[in-house]
Order: C-alpha cells, then structure tokens, then sequence
C-alpha cells in the first residue's frame, strides 16, 4: 500500500495531491495545513473527482498521527507574496522557517520514519533545517532543489534547437535560486555535446541569456498566473515514485554535500532510502568554482537563520 | 491525434489542461484566455511539467485559428466572486454572458465542427447560449451540468453506508444550481434500491438534508478553497474521452430536452457525435414536477438575457 | 510500497505481471512457476521492456521466501489442453488440485499473510482448496470467479442493444464453469430494466441463447487463440487495486457462501481484508434455484477430489 | 482520434494491441491476420477485458479498408519456428517476405497514408521492402530495428553498475540481427562515459562477452517462453506514441541510411512524420566500421531475396 502525506496544500501541495489521485498512484492521503477549511475543501472536491475515476484513494485530513507509516511526506508551504515582492525565494525564509519550526516536532512525533521530499523555498536551507530539526538520517530528507530549474533548462535549450525537452541531459546546480548555474560541460542535445553542437549548426548562442531564462523561469510563471504549480508538482511526484519502487533514479536534487557541509543541488540518485549516494559529475574548473559559489551562498544566508 | 482547446483557463480550465497533460491523454492543446500573461504563464509552467513526463503534448496559445480542427473544445470560463458573494451561479450570469458573446463567434470564424463541452455556469444557460450563437448542432455542444451534482450525490449517499461512490449509481436532475434535485427513485448503492436497502439497514436518511448536502457542494468547496476545480475537470475530461473514443458514455449531463426546449441536466449518452441520445430513464410523478420546475427556472432565467 | 506475487505465469499470470509492470501498479513483483526456463525468460522481456517505461518495477522470481510480506498474490495455474479437449474446466482439476497441494504449503511457509486472489480452474473448488489448505481466512482467499462471466454478460448484452459493456449492470452467479446463469433480474442497460426495456424496445430476446453465449464465452477464445488472457488478467489486476486502495469494490467473485458452505460466485464488496462481506443482492426464487444447484455442483465435484 | 492498425496479431501484434487497449492508448483499433479465428478471438477477449476497464477503444478486425484512415499502422508477422531452429532472424525472411508481398498491395489499396512501424524480422531487410513495394515516403515507414537491443544493452549494462536501465544512455547500432554492435564510445552510466567509469570503479568489463549477451538477448527470452514479446511491444508502442505526439524523440530505429543506401538501426528523430531526421552521431572509426560491416551484411541478405 503507497501511503503518501502532505503537509502544506496551497498551489504546489493540492497538486501533488491531484496528481497522486488522478493518476491512481496513491493508496491512502493525509492532507495537513494550518488552514483546516482548506484542507476540508480541497478533500472534498478531490473526493467529488473519485466518483469519475477509476482508481481510489482514501484521503485524510489534519491528522499528524497518521504519518506514522506515511512512506512519502511532502512540504510543501510558502508565502509566495513575500517572495514575489523581493523576487528572492529567501524572502520566503522568515515564514517558511517559522512553519518548519512549528511542524517538524509534530512530524518527529508521530513516529514517521519514511522519506520527506521538500518544495518549500528557500529549497536548500528550508530542507537541512527540516533534516536537522525532525532528526531523521539525512538520506531520508531531501529538496526538490535544482531538479525544478534543470527541467527549465532542458526547455529552454530544446527551443534554441527544436527538439523535445525529454532530450535535453545535463544539470543545473547549486542553490534552488539565484546563484544556481548551468554546467554546460555536460549538457547534451540529442545525445551531442552542447557547445560543439551549437557551433557545428552555426548557432551562436548566448549562455549567459539562456541561464538567465532558466534562473528567471519560475518568475515568468508566477508574473503570469501568481504561482508555480505544475512542474514543481510533477517533480516531486516523479522523486517519490522513483523512492517507492526504489528505481535508483539519478537526477539532480537538493542533499547534502559533505565538502562544502551543506545541502545544495547536486546529481544523486535516489531509491528506496531516498538518496542513495551522490553522483560525482565531471564539471570544469569554473563550473566547480560556481558550485562553491553557490554553496557559500546557501550556507552564508543559512547561518542568518 | 487527439487535439483539444481550452477558452478560459481559470482554476478549472487549467486542471483541465494539466489533466490531459499529465495523464498523456492530449497530442496537442490550445489554450485560450483574455490575460495573454496568465496563457503564457500556464504554457510555460505545463511545459516545464513534461521535461518529467513520459508522455509530450503540443501547447500552443492564443490562435483562434487552431480551432479549426480540434477534436474537443472546453468552454471554461466564470467570475466566481460574484457567485460567491450572492451564492448564486446566475450572479455569474452577466459576466459569462459577455464573454460567450465575445468569444463565439471567433469560435465560428475559425471553422470549428467538433464537440463543445461547457463548464461555465449558469451552465445550462450559457451552453444554450452557446450552441444557438455557433450554430453547431445541439449534438455538438453541451454541458457538464449535474454530472458533477450526480458525482457530489455519489459521495455524500456513499458516506451514509460506507461504501464507495463508484458503487452509487442514480442522477441528479435537472439545473446546475438551486432547482436541481436528486431523483431518489432511482438511486442504488451496491446495485439495492436505495430507499428500501436503507429501511433494511434500519438507517433513517434525512433525504432533504442531503439533497442540500449536494445542492450546497460546490459552495462548501468554495468557502475552503475560493473555487472548485478537481471535481469538475474530472467530468469534463471523462466525458472528453467518452467522446473521442466513441464510449456511448451514459450519463447525466446538460444537453436540449425537447419537451422543455431547453437545455437542462439529464441522462443521455455521449459518443463521437457528442449527444447521441437523451435516455428516458424511468422517474416518480413527483421528480417528474421537480424536473418540470427546474426546466422553467432555466428557462425564465434564460429569456432575461 | 505496492509487492505483488504470482504462482503460475503461464498466459494468465504472465498478463497480469506485465499489466502490472506496463501501467506502473507494482513497485515489486516476485514471479514464481514450475518451469524455472520461463521465469527467468519472463523476467528479461519485462525487464527490456522497463527501459522503455517510465516507472520501474523489481521483478525477482523463484523465492518463495519473497512472499512474506507481500501484499497481493495471484494464483493463475492451469492445464489448458486438458480443459480444451472436454470442453470443462472441471478436467483441469486433476492438474490444479496437485499444483494446489504442492504451492499452499510453500505459501504457507513463507510467512504470507496477505490476500489470495485466485484465477486457477475450477476456480470455485480451487479456491476453497486453497484456503483450506493454507489455513489463511476466509475473506483474504477468494477467486475472479464470475467477474469474468459477468464481463462477458456485459459484453454480449451490450451488443444487443449498440451500447457500452461498461453501462450494462447485474450479475452473472454462481460457478465459473457450466452450472453457472445470469441473474436477468437484475440486469440493466443504462439504468434500464433489461427485460423491460427489451419489450419496449421491440427486441424479442432469446435469453437461453445468449446465456450460452456468455457461458460459452471463454471456449470462442479458447479457439480462437488456445487460451485466454486478456479478460481474465483485466479483471484479476482490478480485484488487486480494489484491494490495495480499500476501494470497497461491489463485484461478483468467487467467495465462501455459509448457506451452502462452498465458494460460489456472488455478489461481495473487496477491501483491503480482501473480502469485506457478501452482498445479499435480490433475485427471484427461479434463479435462488439456479443458484443453490450450481452451489451443489461445485459441492459435488469438489468432494470427488 | 487515435486509430491503429496492427498486421499480425501473433504474440507481438497482439501484445502491442492489449497495450494500446490497457493502457487507454487508443480510440480505434484494426486488427488483421491470416488465421481469422485468432482475430475473432483476440477481439473477443480484449472487448472482455474492456467492460473492467475505464477507458473504450473501438476494436474492429479484418477490413483492410479500415487503414484509410488510421494513423499508425504495426507490421508484426513473423514465423518464430524458423528462427528459433537457425538462431537466426534471417530464417524467418521467406515466410516474412511472401507475407509482406500479400500485404502490402493491400495497404496500398486501402489508401492509408500514414506512419507504418515495423517489427516483423529479419526486421531491417523487412522494412526496407515493405517501404518500396508500398510506395510509401521513406519517412514514413520505419522498424524498431535496433531500439530493442539498446534498451537490452541498457539492462545489461545497468546489472553490472547496479544502477537503472533507465540512467543508461547510448546505443546499439546496426543490424537488428548478428552483426549489430554497441557503440561503446557513447554509452553513458549515470551520465558518466562508459569505459572511463569502469576503471574509475575497478570493474573490467568483458564488453565482447557483454555484446555477446546483449545480442543474444532475444534469444535468451526464446529458449525460455518460446517467443518475445513485453520488450518489442513496449517499443514499438513507445514510438508510435512518438509520432501522434510529435514528440521528436531521439532513439535509434530501422531507417533509411544514404550513405550506405539501406535501411539499418541508426539513431534518428521520430516525430509526426515518422523519421524527422537520422541524428548523426560520433562515433569512433572503429566503431564506423562495424557500422559499415553491418550495413553490407544487410543489403547482400536483402539481395539475395
């Protein structure tokens, strides 16, 4: 049975929720938010879906003691106004990090001892904090991280060649935010190198514009329709499908680095245990330098905290 | 190749797209809206979600002239707040009016003749509206009107017996609003009169209070989440697929009923054509008064326009 | 996590493993037949087919040891040439009955404490067989029995009338072999009376001829291919998911009836403790009469063994 | 609409058209074969297995007319016996051949215009006939060819790191027969070059005995069930979704080669046109070399016809 908890269902969390009902890949549910008139509504209407469906899923609601046996536990919380406002995710931190306090003892208590998969921005600090504070392994907690902004980059480098996007290899990495970076040393387009391919097509292209479209992908979503749901759902949906069926999934998340002693997205590979080890990349000299970069900039703002 | 195209991608329609994205059921997808941001938004976030997704569906926005040969047009439109305040879903009336009369006739411009399906509310209304303003045959255009109702008795008949709403089976009738009335006579759970099974259980349903349960679902919906969505995207979308793979899907559903010239919910069966045929399902003298009074509530509201 | 088992991959087993494998339901499978050869073949053409999937399945065959914790189990043997060349599922019996008598032991060894779902010939005697002989409870061993035979109805009925199987309703009961017989009382196309409607609609049915049609109904396939497969594993996997997600499914299956103390097809509601209880449906005294004498055909034949 | 057709339903066609049907892949569905009672049969038992389903695909069979308008047409014919007695693909071309000579006049007939994917071995030759006598674009008539075994090198190589069939990237190439070869140049293991990694990790693979189990791998399945089918089907289900989706997915298929003037197993663009483009990728002279060996192997068995 695939038991699935979410705590936090505004945009990104009631998609996971849909997306796990829809598809039939849940079993059972518990959906928790502050808000319980949500929580209510949202049960409601997903149950009003099931009458259409030809799969079940039995959904609970605001009840912690049921993460005992979760497998799964999604956080997904935010406060999207904040950061819409800055533009920076960290803008989130003082909420994000309020909730964190204030659900990770209950998570703790009810005895879970499953995998947290986290969305909840700032995704690399939110998530250490988050592994920290429940004290579970650190394997067993990891963020969506740079998984959401390597899908943005497969999009927009299939555009410049007209290729599907499922096409596209190679990782963003470091922070879920601003000081992420394409390692373009890896980047493949139908199984070619990047580079040698642009120049081989004769397209000149501008690195540092793409990576800028790819760092500014959420932002374009959420000018447009306020939030991001879709791909952020259909991500986490995808890392807990590869931890039931221990698929040994190999894609870039955020976990914890041990050189640099902080979580930050980096290429791993995640199974039954949730990650199972990370995944060593070749990346050029300058590539590793961003990387450092950024993993100063997590741990830095981290240690405001 | 199965192409669709959504007007209005508010909360329901963009479910509706996510739907057929998710589950890999659209080859292609117009979306449509009067906020170009919000379309671009939505395409962007959607496309973002298939960089994870096995399956690739074609999005394009804002070309009426897609329409020319879309296989299933979704009508998604609504100004919930002004339902929301009177409580009613003709207070939505004046603006989905508007919209309808914007937008159908560049509906017929672009050469359109597949199937409409409509989710606007007052939908009964506006589906009528709608149909007599293409041109397309009745056939081709109609309603989810008290298919979700049907869907919400399912549920709240399923919790009184603790089975599950899939083993429900029955309509409800009529309007999609306040007329609107569950036909009893014909319900069952778990294939037994439902009236008989529950004296047997020696169970004393308050059959007004959950017809009000019903009535009211959307609105419990609403007050938690402001909107409703997973629900009725989830009849639309079954009720596409019936069409596309020619399922002669019975069920309740807007479409013209002669005797009241008038659109209205009631049992039919959906297929290639779109409305194949009414189904003249067996009803009491008393929910034939009932169905008689929510035709010429529709109709009365309808002649105000 | 989702852990199937299934004893016997001849056809029938075979299709369900890879329906479980192609549609992403199993997180683990464990295969285990007579013929060491076919598993392992089994195993490589599924596990080619993952790399082309985007879920993932373990399949590991051959450990009984496997079982343990496994959740659903199938039993899907069978001697096809012997049932072919009398023209009754009875002449299997010799074959199963000692496959039964050498697995339930195994079974009952590893530990397995999960559900039984059985589509072996005679699936009635071979189910009760089996129960008795693992000495697992009663509800959490049971067979496809006339599920199937009802999908035939379905199918043969729907025919009649150009509609969807899918929209008739009612039962095929009792044994999954030749004392079986549609419960016509019972039986509706889209929501209609089937005899009524029949009159109504100026069709003079010939009910003993299409009984025998929907009795006859695996032979046409038999002959056709030599087996049967895709019916049965469809509705063997919908038993399985019903169960994993406590879907209080109402369907006829074979189940242990107390008045006549055998299992029999009948009307049950499926749960996560396989069977939740039988649902006394009405029928008329003609068919309690067919009824009872198919109950005591199986009775008979099964104390022969 | 989605509408297939499938020539030869033995153990691949007919796996391919109980994917399409399970899967809710297709709204119509042509089956055609010799041996009459088998389609009847097939039919039958996938119309049973509907009536659980939730999804309807249309099946009709033997009516070649039907083609006219179907999107994607399988080939799957072949007379395993032959192969199974020489272990080699090529012992099947008579019976292959004369069947492709029946056939393809009557696609011709029938109007159909659109995407043919061949699986009938030995497969490249096949192909490569079937476009010529139809008269059909080269584009629009491809083979799984080689698809099949990379997804085998993938497992293959996957078992020796421990890792998912999925994170293997890289192609077999050539003949779908004895004289393929693996292009170990590109072949990636968690995005790490092949040959590099296996040092880095101290394993000295036997690539010779490797390429030896992966072309060997059908063979392997045969010895053990008697034929293939779950790995074939999955593919070539895979690339016709390809094409309704336009998808451009980049893969290596059965097409046609300029240089070397014959259909081969190459890596190419499949999308709605069927092969978009052959992607041309580097490979070492070593590695062109075999290419080219296997190339002549095909054209001089193709001459010999």
């Amino acid at each position: 049975m695939r038991k699935f908890g979410i705590i936090g269902i505004g945009h990104v969390g009631v998609t996971i929720a849909y997306t796990l009902v829809t598809k039939g890949i849940a079993d059972e549910l518990i959906l928790i938010d502050n808000n319980e008139g949500k929580a209510v509504a949202e049960q409601l209407d997903l149950q009003d879906a099931q009458a259409r469906l030809d799969t079940t899923t039995q959904i609970k609601i605001q009840d912690y003691s049921e993460l005992k046996d979760v497998d799964i536990l999604f956080l997904t919380a935010g406060k999207i106004d904040a950061a819409k406002e800055t533009g920076s995710r960290w803008a989130e931190f003082e909420f994000t990090n309020a909730m964190v306090k204030e659900v990770a003892p209950k998570i703790k208590e009810s005895g879970f001892n499953g995998i947290v998969i986290d969305t909840t921005n700032p995704c690399d600090a939110i998530t250490q904090y988050l592994q920290t504070s429940t004290g579970l392994p650190q394997q067993q907690v990891f963020g969506t991280g740079t998984f959401l902004d390597t899908a943005r980059m497969q999009r927009v480098v299939a555009k410049q060649f007209n290729v599907n996007s499922k096409n596209i290899a190679g990782y963003t990495l470091g922070e879920h935010g601003d000081s992420q970076f394409v390692a373009w040393s890896g980047v493949t387009v139908n199984s070619h190198p990047l580079v040698e391919f642009a120049k081989q097509q004769g397209k000149n292209l501008d690195y540092a514009a793409i990576e800028e479209e790819i760092r500014k992908g959420g932002w374009s979503v959420y000018q447009g329709k306020g939030y991001t749901s879709y791909g952020i759902a259909t991500c986490a949906v995808k890392l807990a499908q590869a931890v039931l069926s221990d698929a040994q999934l190999e894609c870039p998340v955020s976990c914890y680095n041990e050189e640099f002693d902080t979580y930050i997205g980096q290429p791993a590979v995640v199974g039954k245990n949730g990650i199972e080890y990370v995944n060593h990349v070749s990346i050029t000299d300058d590539e590793k330098a961003k990387f450092k970069n950024s993993a100063e900039t997590i741990k830095s703002k981290f240690a405001t905290m």
